[in-house]
């Protein structure tokens, strides 16, 4: 199975900036630690880890996850809030989703507080920092083979 | 005369998926028809007919629009609620846009009840699948006779 | 098949007043429209052409729409954005409707913006002028046949 | 080091009814999962699994925590939603406390949508079932960890 | 005359967490300061004084002060602005309340700026930490003279 | 068929305070006229009346009532207005509910205007003073036969 | 004694249309019960039972019951969201009023959850079916020996 | 010049109901009122004073006064609140408009603070009982005379 | 009999600008038309006509008008909307209170719909021009008689 | 210590207007008291009583008392609820402040609920009438010994 | 050409409090800056530079710049939230009028984002401290030379 | 010092549309001025100026800017009041950003009023064409140098 991990605007900054909310590990040490885990799980579990700071990108990716990926981890950052896009898409494509957040979205500004894309997805997992990725490999194993 | 019909993010998986609510025509197919009807109507108009999963490439297209399109038919998608971007471009070129949906967001979720889109649209047709394209075409042929 | 046009409060005034934003054309140079598109169409396409200013009145004629009507095409004015009484008659009556407007109501007063009608309706056409009312018979057949 | 999981009012009648939203265990299955995993983890990981319907017997029960638990793994239930006296007392024990629910409450009712209790926690689990408990033990030993 | 002091939830853990918000006192020293006070106001003022983490409780003793007490001294704590059952209780009882708090709730977050208590209240006392209850004691001497 | 009789917090002070909003009987006094009509009606319908001043027991008691009540008749009093736990136990143990109010709640403060339980409840009665208990014993029987 | 019972919009349509919702009794087989009911608890109780889909003739039945109804049972049905000049009929001519429902109205669209005529109503029923009208009786016989 | 007065609901019943709220006067000596003091400020004046509990009704009356009136004095009463379509008559006909109320509409419950009529008249005079009448006919000669 | 008239913010402006909105008279010319309509009803009508930016001053003249005068006709442009204080005022005096407006306010900006006053005054009288002053004279008289 | 008494608009009517709602004592009266109270507590407790009905009075009266006063206690009366410029001089010169009430204004109407003020004061105590003023003395005297 | 700087409530404590929302600078240096920058850009450009704590002096103030002065430059401080007595006289006077603030309002309390002011101004400038008037000297110099 | 001025959707169409809204400069001629300006003010003032439909590419942009741009100068056009994405990547890369508008972005529709991206940001210009990019300038200098 392959399980792929979309990352939305600004996380290619993750570990330089604003460590306090979001963490002391670059995006690229949260892939390892990723892979690592799924390496460990299961040898079988392909991981395909991507960023993009562009909505319509992250709605073809979601697009092309149809038939090529068992789920799809998203952490969506700014665009939770505000995109209709990634909601339809995920509606569309069939595929379970996991909405993932580093940091505790519910403890922070109140534009923060409403996600658009929760309700079609199959969970959430927010708030424990990279640990948030490791948790959602073990959620989307078992949601995938119930 | 050159219509544009321009669609917004996911309306390329149009067919295959949610037929109960988008029906089960692709967009190929809808264009298909958009291009028969307006062969029948008239040999003269020219069909320019897109998609994009962006924003700013929807943008770009309105733009471009300004002297080439004697009117646009945009079927914004979930832009169609969050984009004052769309708006403002519509506004700012000045050509008469027919702001159309598949199926009859009035009846779905309430985020899809407002549209920033309408206010500057010469007009709105919803909830007639396909169809609403080739109203949309008659349509626009008569305001830009009008 | 026959067709029933409802038109709410007022539209017995058209063509006489306000033409900036409902047309030059009188209800009864309309309803001549109307009923020319509609026998180039089909001759056997009957049309029912009304106009009430009471909300009673409209309720009873959809009502009486069941088993004698294809479908409704109403324009019902002001009682849009006011009636439930209306909406409950035409879930109950089961005849596909379709909501049409002369303007584009979503660019006037907010009270306009939102209509209780819409989502128990077929579909919705809007800021069209007359030609509203010709789209709606080109989707009435269409949503009759499918 | 004790796991203090609290479950709020009608999960006792877990897995006897509506298995649709809240899955088929029993809270009693779901508890000797949750010591399985434990178990499995650690042996000297202590869990402490309790239900109540009573919001001042949770209450109480989050005070005694300090000092005894290392963490709390809270399913508040229909409190998450109504309960300022279990946000205050997640406040002044300083406990790290991890929400969890059984279903995706974002994609029920609007009165479930907004958790007074997540702000003052470190995170939230949510949408996999008696999964959620298990990612809890994980998400638990990580942040007493660090 | 018996004055009966009412507190809500989590105020068992006054002077140990939160001196910040809550002061350093705990329940027990400003129960000494209450019955200090009152001993030098009047050797016949009894004082009654008394917590509960739960909301039925705190209705019941409400219940019973009548004919029992001259008047109430209620620190309803997260109750205060989510109880209905405490406003009827006062309501019924008709025994003169005053609703005090330690903090100055209206600095602090939005939901607690709304009492659904004070405007079954005789009066307000708030902001001042333990002072707010003896304030309360020379407050409810002057309101029950009257 | 077993009738379950449940009142919430400060009815048990009925006849004896605001008897312009409440009536002036007492709960016992309801209580018995409840089980003069229940005999009339049939000797073999069993009452049990039960009040408690705390959610968490009438929650404990609403689950109770499956397999042994025919009909809970719930007059929650100020729950009814802040009890997602009550709500969630009638749905969750699927025993037919009649809501109840002694007085006409909608005619009294905006607070008490929405009931979260009365989504889940077959009906609602509210403002006939004790009449109301009386026509819910007959609401019961009727859709209990039904 | 006569009871005037009035039906508002649509009711009418009862029982050939959305039985799920409304009951598969006719509007005349509800006013036969009534009668039946009524001739069983009272010789001399005099119904008289009427329907308009017109708020104005509505309005002017509820006049016309003063000094010649001792109570109103009033059903009426979309009005009861919108109507104002009711509300005004009712308070005017101070015939007690019964408003009832045959669904129960909580448990469908918001828009139907706020009645305009309530708190101007003796009192409410409704979600009982046929039998709302039934309980009506009683109530109203009780409400006028009061 | 002719003067149209039109009166909305429930007002057939002022005079003998309500005197509290809306003063000792029946309609009748209203009108009469109205005619004495027409006559007396100009012969030449003319009266039409009109009543009807239908909002169709008085929107037709409304088209009515165009050519025949030189303004109209309107006391929608409850309608005043909820009626777009007496709104949308009075834009059309373009004769000047003055809305009245004989109680001070400010002073009562909040649904009736909101007028849809005010912002298409010319002004608004309210709270003056029967004189309100009069300053209307005052008022309605100056502004046909500007 | 003293009737004293208090004018606002900026309405010193009067006669120079926006004549559209305010009309054409300075505010010393509609004096005099007060004074000359006063002494043509009555000599006996004193009339005190005054204009302050100050909200405290015009709080202190209504203040005066305990004991000194029958009437106050109170312009309060801009503070309509915002002061508390002159409500207050005005309840605390007990003098019976016109509120008067130039122009129509509800056809303007929507934080001039609504007004802080008008609950505490008599009557508003509002769109007329200085008429609204003459208006006010009139219902002044009568109301003072009556 | 010299104490501020800062009393906000129509304050100076106090005793002889509405003494249901404000108490029967005149300001002066209440002055006399606080001299009285503040005096046996300590003779170098120095008391300053001022009035104003102009918010611009006040915000200055409150920049002077910086290096000037120990304390301010504000009853800030309808300025309460409106006045941004209040707040920003109590934060400005970071002197403690009281708010006051006579009224208990929780209990009034719903734009007296909302201070402006509340966020920058100490603390608040409503509705015990001038004995609020006694007890700010206390506050005040316990406030800045802390 | 004459600039009309006006500076509102607690402006005049500018440097010795809250230098952290506000800057170091007293309100005397930053009218110095102000002629410094004014003499350099032009000698003949004129300086008029004052504060008012009170809102009726701030409206006079804008009211006699008519034909006096160029532009004003406007720093209302807490009347820029709440002074519609301000913006009917910027209205009036017809002046250009550039708004201005200190500290970045929009970081604030949610109360300080919106202005009732701007709207009619031509432009805004904040967030720069005493650079705020700097830079409104150079856009008053361009706007009033367009 | 490099200064990086960002031009957001639809504002490449400047100058030939709506230049009653948005002035008769096309974007080339805007930046002809900045860059003549900032030559004048330090010849080694660096500008870099860019303009992109997309929202991801600004974002990207933003991110660049760090380490190698001194301030940056934000034109965000529609994305100002939807994108979250823009404000947390100026929160992140931390260089001093100042928002720009060439309208008065207050006088125009409400969906315009808020802008996500002013609390993050040093201080906002708006409303004076051109002249705000020239303004922006001088407001970077000022604050790259404190």
């Amino acid at each position: 199975m392959r399980l792929l991990f979309l990352n939305g605007p600004n996380l290619n900054l993750l570990g330089t900036r604003e460590p306090g909310v979001y963490g002391r590990l670059t995006l690229a040490e949260i892939e390892a630690r990723v892979r690592d885990t799924a390496r460990g799980l299961d040898p079988l579990l392909e991981i395909d880890f991507r960023q993009s700071n562009h909505e319509g990108e992250l709605i073809t990716w979601i697009q092309e996850a149809r038939g090529s990926a068992g789920a799809i981890v998203l952490n969506a950052a700014a665009y939770t809030h505000t995109s209709i896009g990634l909601r339809d898409a995920i509606s569309a494509v069939g595929v379970p989703t996991i909405e993932i957040h580093l940091s505790n979205v519910h403890a922070r500004e109140s534009f923060r507080h409403q996600s658009l894309i929760a309700p079609v997805c199959r969970g959430v997992i927010a708030g424990f920092g990279a640990e948030s990725y490791i948790l959602a490999i073990h959620a989307a194993v078992t949601i995938t083979k119930a």
